[in-house]
């Protein structure tokens, strides 16, 4: 990574975590439990990949920082809460998260569950209170958000997940899983950038097609390092996948296909940013270093 | 209930279903069982409370069915969510619900906890989608549907409730939890059908009043029947405070006492309802009728 993004980034990261800090109610405020195990959960290190998205996104769109924040952070919180109930005992049954005990290890399951409630209902209400642009109203931003996080989209993934565990999964099957699981909110992340940005309906739908590559880029990378790093490196617990015998990129494509494949996806995504021109460099880069994260 | 009355809610609650069976997805669609699953629960022949108030407040406010017809939905979908992740083994750990088997003994608790999350997801799916009146945007009345579902509110209510099991609460304990359990959302069900009318300030503050005390006096009742009623007649384990050692009205004030604050309570809830003159009737009405119920 060069020294540019990585200024970029750690600015950014730490912008949005002092908004996060902001927004969330404080660990003093009453019940103590939930909201200390909301910032537990929040500030636990996380790449902040979403927010990154969402700001750069607008940049793109000629927006700023300013005013896409909000909607960084719901689809932050989103998908925290998403990860807070796939880690639970009866779900894919994680003990580790970002080189932490997960939440239902620390609190207990009827916290963590109340916690993923209760971020998922903050990303909703963090949205609300968004300016509208010209073009995209609150409702718009809400339901773009409301879709990517829906039973078709980001809660099916999980249940096709839930249901294909112990199953040898074909191509299709496990691709629809990462579209639904990981993509729809990478794309609905550039998407709400761009809407608070006011951008036009092509460069929303080049976003779509960006994240949509990326994200399945960024699936097919982290299956491959679940077997290729040792927990330590990723923070959370390695060999899982297989251990849990399940199906992914490298146990049904093949790991050096699997890394062709990423590689494609990232030129389909990275050819999608055309429309931008030089606006479109910061996500271009920002591409480049999650196909090449090795951890 | 006269008869008016019975064909009033009659009437409105099957208005309701219809609504919900158009807007929830259908249960064809991929992946088929979190859909059948969120029908399972929806479709359980629930009294409907929350929509009904909605739809009444509306009126109330010189307001319609039709265009309050969204938030009485949406606000039954956040009620039904929560009821989904209490019943599960890591809650309150029940198995019966409005008569049949919860949700987490028919799809299993990973599936229960995703099915909650994605009615939870619709709620705001749905809200998004409506109109805004003059005085309210559809921002505002998503914040007032995250306020009342969030952690300070419904969720907080249940972290309230879980950290109290086992131990003798006092009034005020007790008074917090059912403020935030079952206050709150009844509440925000009569704002947001008064805020699709229009209302007026003063309106809304008479409803939250209304909702406020009606609340209370609705929880007390529940309490009440949970020790005076059986099983059969009320479609949910009884005796199951009692049986988990859990404070409740009867326990803390005492039987015939609590049976003197609902009334006390739903006089008060009465008194708010002045402003609305003779448009009020139908509210007076139903909170007449909700604490005279038996099961």
């Amino acid at each position: 990574m060069n020294d540019d993004l990585k200024d970029y980034l750690k600015t950014l990261v730490s912008d949005v975590d002092v908004a996060l800090d902001d927004f969330l109610p404080m660990p003093g405020e009453t019940p103590g439990a939930i909201h200390e195990a909301m910032r537990y959960t929040i500030f636990a290190g996380g790449k902040r990949l979403r927010p990154v998205l969402c700001i750069a996104a607008a940049e793109a769109c000629g927006g700023t920082q300013a005013t896409a924040i909000r909607a960084a952070c719901a689809v932050e919180l989103m998908h925290t809460y998403s990860l807070v109930h796939d880690d639970l005992p009866c779900m894919d049954d994680d003990d580790l998260r970002r080189g932490r005990p997960t939440c239902h290890k620390v609190y207990g399951e009827g916290m963590a569950v109340l916690c993923g409630d209760a971020l998922l209902t903050e990303s909703f209400a963090l949205l609300a209170k968004s300016e509208p642009s010209t073009r995209y109203s609150v409702g718009d931003m809400i339901s773009e958000l409301a879709s990517a996080g829906g039973s078709r989209k980001l809660i099916g993934g999980q249940v096709l997940d839930l249901e294909g565990e112990g199953q040898q999964l074909n191509k299709e099957q496990l691709l629809a899983i990462h579209e639904a699981k990981t993509a729809a909110l990478l794309v609905t992340s550039l998407r709400l950038g761009g809407m608070t940005a006011n951008a036009s309906a092509e460069q929303l739908a080049a976003l779509s097609d960006f994240g949509y590559s990326l994200g399945l880029a960024f699936q097919v990378i982290d299956d491959i390092l679940d077997v290729t790093q040792t927990t330590k490196s990723l923070g959370k617990t390695a060999g899982k996948d297989v251990a849990a015998n399940k199906s992914t990129y490298p146990s049904v494509w093949g790991l050096e296909e699997s890394r062709v494949e990423a590689e494609r996806l990232t030129r389909v995504a990275l050819d999608a940013l055309g429309i931008f021109g030089e606006r479109g460099a910061r996500l271009r880069e920002i591409a480049q270093w999650m196909l090449s994260r090795e951890h």
